[in-house]
């Protein structure tokens, strides 16, 4: 019998926290695959003067990033980023994507070399000199592994409460993508495994830029119509731009949940729908509103419009990405809002 | 110089209105293909002693069914169906699907035999002892000419006031297909034009099928996730359907107009998923709410339910379809509302 397969999160936010729910109690349905034990890597903070591992470890609640949900007494937390990465078998990676360069730096010299690497986090790193790196691909680049990637229309909360939702693994080996499905899936959860790992990922960064679009529609009172238009146009923008940068997609990943379902569910709810939608109302700068309506963090959609533009610009394609390109050039202040559905009015898929 | 078309359309609702503002337009602007004047046969009825017909030529409005949108005054209102349609070189069909028949049986004897159609209905017509037969079947059927069809995620008073959208023209011989884009197509009314015209058809009417179980899903208090993963089920349902009983279907295009922006609309917004709301959260019958929410109009989403039902029972292939399935029987009162999302737990897309 093959030896059971260890598991470690790394990342215990609201996702991390939802997602070692899920593969804890997985791992406890399937002791013939998985290790019992699932670790999750939790950056260490103080609640109330105690340590927020120890409370996980006792109470079995991320009190401080998903409170009210128990998570299986399987799900062990491990403050020291060695000690919970350095025996496992495959590494679930949900952290803000802003860290996983550091963090893979830390335990490149240390993770098995058959290690399996999940990332489910959205949204990619800028490259040296601009244009972007997918998450993935960083994950690949530097732990020099296999890295897969689960994306869908997943608000952790709901996930959480175990409503019922889909999910899409991107995974090119497909003995490990039934493997990863064994490990996510529940009768909540549901998964359907792809192949084409690139365009899970691409889906899941660019919709936040479609999703300032439809709030610019609605900020400026257009109505179902229009939105529809825009979420489609914007949905043909991302089907291109994998053709054009990362070659090979196939076109029914774009209906799986990672694709249309992720991109409806942020362009009708989600933050980068409302702040656009002030944005065209108020008048008020995106950093202005980012001060007012988040707490002065940043949103993902105009950052991911700036690092593609970049790379149409340096292509010469803003001509084939008149979405993409408006959103940006309307987020830097270059060209008024009001003149949005003007920019779509000549667009290539209508020619 | 080949002649130019005399196009009819056929209707004169607010959808069929809209469309005559439209192709009136476009005849002007393009009198090397279109004939000026451009036909509306108009049923017959009076507004304040004044019959319609006459109104909509002085007036040029259709003041009881897209009233304060002008006309364009080459846009002649014709009471007779047969001198509406008998010089046609095109007729543009855009009436309730239930008269499609018997206008078509009227007028059978007199329509040019190199004429074209398009249909812009949405839904079936019941087919004699089950199942359904398409729109563009019934007018092919019996004009013995083709038919083209154009659906969209087209609200009329939104089009009617310019505001930007899509839509999506099917029809098999390109040539045509590009002279109708030229008849349809503005600054503000974007076509594509796909040569699958049954796939664009087919869109259109099981739509609202999964908009009912969109309002399940809502009236149940499920959130964003759960609604998404209606909407893409009820996808790829229509997907699997156009498989089984239509093949040869293009994949692209359930990513046009037609299919996704449609689809999503009609799950939003729409009168098929405010009722199922209204049902999942009183309990009343659908008959009872029909007559309460739609002053007694039948609503579409549960009568093809119905259709499809049949169908899929003939065949033995409810378990492949357990959306539209559950959605029939809920309809129906064989199931509880409440059992909606527990129908989908074992979806053939999971497996």
């Amino acid at each position: 019998m093959a030896p059971t397969k260890k598991v470690c999160v790394v990342g215990s936010g609201n996702w991390g926290s939802t997602i070692a729910k899920i593969i804890g109690n997985n791992a406890l349905e399937h002791p013939e695959l998985f290790n019992r034990e699932v670790l999750m890597w939790v950056f260490e903070e103080l609640i109330d003067g105690e340590k927020l591992t120890e409370i996980i470890n006792t109470k079995h609640q991320n009190v401080k990033y998903l409170p009210g949900i128990d998570l299986p007494t399987n799900v062990i937390a491990v403050p020291d980023l060695t000690e919970a990465t350095k025996e496992a078998d495959i590494l679930v990676f949900v952290v803000p994507h802003q860290f996983v360069h550091r963090l893979c730096n830390q335990i490149k010299h240390l993770v098995k070399p058959d290690c399996i690497a999940v990332t489910l986090i959205k949204g990619f790193e800028v490259a040296e000199g601009g244009g972007i790196h997918l998450i993935s691909e960083v994950i690949r680049g530097e732990l020099k592994i296999p890295c897969a990637v689960l994306m869908g229309a997943n608000i952790a909360n709901e996930v959480a409460h175990e409503n019922y939702c889909e999910a899409t693994i991107g995974c090119k080996n497909p003995e490990v993508g039934s493997l990863l499905k064994t490990l996510f899936q529940t009768a909540y959860f549901r998964i359907v495994v792809v192949e084409d790992e690139t365009t899970v990922e691409i889906c899941g960064a660019l919709k936040n830029i479609v999703a300032v679009g439809a709030g610019f529609a609605d900020g400026l009172g257009y109505g179902d119509n229009t939105k529809a238009a825009v979420i489609r146009l914007g949905l043909m923008e991302i089907v291109k731009f994998c053709e054009v940068f990362y070659p090979g997609a196939r076109q029914g990943t774009f209906l799986e949940s990672c694709g249309i379902a992720d991109l409806v569910t942020t362009c009708y709810g989600g933050r980068n729908r409302r702040v656009a939608e002030a944005f065209a109302k108020t008048g008020k700068s995106i950093d202005v509103l980012e001060a007012e309506m988040l707490n002065g963090q940043q949103l993902q959609g105009p950052a991911t419009a700036y690092e593609v533009y970049f790379m149409l610009q340096n292509k010469k394609m803003e001509d084939r990405f008149p979405l993409f390109t408006a959103i940006y050039r309307i987020c830097k202040g270059e060209k008024p809002v009001a003149d949005f559905i003007d920019c779509l009015k000549s667009h290539p898929e209508h020619m």
